[in-house]
């Protein structure tokens, strides 16, 4: 948005104007969304299916810092986040709810930004927006959303099922999302002292856009299903490999060897590693909100998986006993701990 | 909770240890919570039932005052006013998922009390916590509840369904959480000029209670089902009486006639109106909270409704063209407007 332009504060809209605007151009595209925005509450059908829901919420200043978040791409991640919650399921999202408080600060066009990039992901993912609520805040900008999938019962996959020898695997590439916003935080000290400066961020484009519009792997849940894969276990990778490898082995009682030098890690996220001094592996492990899917698959879908390039084997599971170890480039066997954490947890 | 009591910072806990403590006495109530925390999503399975979903969010300083809202006192009615928007479907609750931003100088015990209060309604409604997610806020605390339910397609019932010649019917008593609302902010603006003096709230214990601690008719869906009526249209009560009945007919394109004297209102709201000079009418009408129930059923049901003492009849609809009107107690009408908006809406 251009900072020229006069903006229309909330309140001149009023409630119900505020709603129909941001709902007036909704179209519901599964056939399980019953009812949507419009009532006291949605109504879902999923007969047959189990229906999966999750639940995110993203607080101003803590997940996003408006400085350097395009609106429209927080509104398009917020629903990213909780959409690869319900692929970890391996379950398909239908619908969301979307719960926002703003401050009286908060303009109706800035709130026009929000909303695109919801119904931008809403679109892409094909997903129906069925409700919500539309409040204030007494500071700064808070969005929750919960997201809605239908899975048949024998299909869902839990944290707990991995088993000894099972291989560890992992879609997309780690890291970047975290060298995304350490790079921004750059930019944003750079302007201060220099508001003239214009930011180079030629060759960041991937470790950006990983930060600011995080993508999650949709069409892994049908990949897996047409390879007659099964994983025994799987989690989304929202705060760090490693924490999320030691929940599966929590939750599935197994101990792992992960492999550093098998870890996917793109090569602008190895670059700017090595300006800010921050090994790539460290942001691989620890860095966070990369929004892949990690998951294990028994020893005999070796030859299966290998023949995707989009999904990585980066180790394997053990006995309890043996605890969870990292193997560095070296052959260094280390503790895998989980650090870095910044701001929550989905539960 | 004792102010002399040393407190535990949130931090000192961990992001675990706090989803650990605050979900430890969880025991799933309900056949369909196939599965609750502890993944990335939970899974509740309606089969053969429709899946009903709702959320709101309250902010503080917008929709309580920690200095006059009991924490434990929160939680229930955060539970509550999400509650209110399933049974307004016709549908029985089964479930809720809970999101919470929390500033630094959040207690672990604050958030004990608040959850205590979560725990509670959940008890008594017979719904399971299913998931949710605790995060940070850079300043006030934040709850969003999304809450899940089920009915049979054949029973729900919309706000698009009132017919002409309908009859108008509420449950409970109407305004009282308003009216303690005002009690509760006149109570401390005495204790900020004198904070040796003794609130005398003798007499007020109803209007506090449906302020701070309020309860949805839950029982009234069995009821009806068991009386063998079926409303028309229907809607919880939770912006004021005016907003709500307007609603009803704008979504079934009909007109109504409210009469003033059929407004069920309590002795002590009447009292207290008195009191600060505001007509007990105008709260039922405009204040908002009360989450009672507003619904609409044939004239041939009226026999039947005048037996339950807990339903009342407060006037009938209308065609479209006859717009929608309030008859004072003199017998003026006037034109019905909905005013007062505090805080936000559920769309």
């Amino acid at each position: 948005m251009s900072s020229d332009k006069k903006l229309t504060p909330i309140s001149d809209l009023g409630e119900f104007g505020l709603i129909d605007r941001m709902t007036k151009g909704i179209k519901l595209k599964n056939k399980s969304s019953v009812k949507g925005v419009g009532d006291d509450a949605a109504v879902v059908n999923h007969n047959g299916y189990q229906t999966v829901i999750t639940t995110d919420m993203l607080t101003e200043g803590i997940h996003f810092d408006l400085s350097y978040s395009p609106l429209k791409h927080l509104g398009y991640k917020a629903v990213v986040v909780n959409l690869s919650d319900i692929l970890a399921m391996n379950a398909k999202p239908t619908q969301i709810v979307v719960s926002i408080a703003v401050s009286a600060r908060t303009s109706v066009e800035s709130l026009d930004e929000l909303y695109a990039g919801i119904y931008e992901a809403c679109n892409f993912y094909k997903v129906d927006l069925v409700g919500g609520d539309t409040t204030s805040s007494r500071s700064g900008l808070v969005i929750s959303i919960t997201a809605i999938g239908k899975a048949k019962p024998e299909d869902l996959i839990y944290r707990s099922g991995a088993k000894e020898n099972d291989l560890i695997c992992v879609t997309g590439d780690l890291g970047a999302a975290y060298m995304g916003l350490q790079l921004l935080i750059r930019e944003k000290e750079v302007y201060k002292v220099n508001p003239n400066s214009q930011p180079d961020l030629s060759g960041f484009e991937h470790i950006l856009e990983r930060q600011l519009k995080p993508e999650c792997p949709i069409s892994i849940i049908d990949k897996l299903e047409k390879m007659n894969v099964r994983p025994t276990a799987m989690i989304d990778i929202s705060d760090g490999l490693s924490s999320e490898v030691l929940h599966i082995c929590q939750a599935s009682e197994v101990g792992c060897v992960v492999h550093e030098d098998k870890l996917p890690i793109d090569e602008s996220t190895i670059k700017f590693g090595n300006q800010i001094g921050v090994h790539s592996s460290i942001a691989a492990l620890n860095g966070g909100e990369d929004y892949e899917l990690l998951f294990t698959v028994p020893l005999s879908d070796f030859d299966t998986i290998k023949r995707y390039p989009e999904i990585k084997v980066i180790g394997h599971i053990t006995k309890e006993d043996k605890g969870c170890s990292l193997v560095t480039g070296d052959g260094t066997y280390l503790p895998l701990d989980a650090q870095g954490f910044d701001h929550g947890a989905n539960e």
